[in-house]
């Protein structure tokens, strides 16, 4: 396909948000919660590019996941228990929901604090 | 410093946005969008601890940069001249602007269309 025929989706979705008060056991095993996060994007159908990873002195671990359709990002903040937690997807509209869905599901949350939950138009 | 006497800061700056509508050179090489980028986080003092890209076909680029402040993102839109921008960092309110400023005033958008330009409260 030539550049000039190549048209990506013109509308995204991305979804931030502190998830907190979550089990404290999700902590102690980053590799865990890492297995869990990917789980959850290939569920999803997500294509994972590429990824990278940090555990922090002396706690917190972070991690990105670059997609085929954008970008997945989780930090945590055992200190606070709490977890930001953001997908970008370019695939379409409402496309990003089912990772939200599927995450929260498996750490049961008690509270949720939105940062954005937007459709993103890109023309 | 022992877990429990660690406290992150209490609040973080997430800005996500879509740059619309820049000199389309900058879509012509990416690693030189790339030096951009960097230069940009150095300038605001933060750590880059990893970074990931990738070059679609036929067109597009993508790249993440774990911080220990958090992370970066953008990926381009070449068939739209639409960049998306997206920085969080945990240092305190308003860590994140001068990124954001700088970088807008090296690819000077004609239009930007914000998608998150929230003050994150982690406890």
């Amino acid at each position: 396909m030539e550049k000039k025929d190549y048209q990506s989706p013109v509308v995204g979705q991305e979804i931030s948000c502190i998830m907190k008060n979550i089990d404290v056991s999700f902590f102690d095993d980053n590799q865990k919660l890492k297995q869990l996060v990917i789980e959850t994007l290939n569920n999803s159908k997500f294509g994972i590019l590429n990824s990278v990873e940090h555990e922090f002195s002396p706690q917190g671990f972070t991690m990105m996941a670059l997609l085929s359709e954008s970008h997945f990002a989780l930090h945590t903040y055992p200190e606070h228990n709490a977890v930001y937690f953001s997908i970008y997807s370019c695939r379409g509209p409402k496309d990003s929901e089912p990772v939200f869905k599927e995450l929260k599901e498996k750490l049961k949350p008690k509270e949720i604090l939105f940062l954005n939950d937007n459709e993103i138009p890109l023309v």
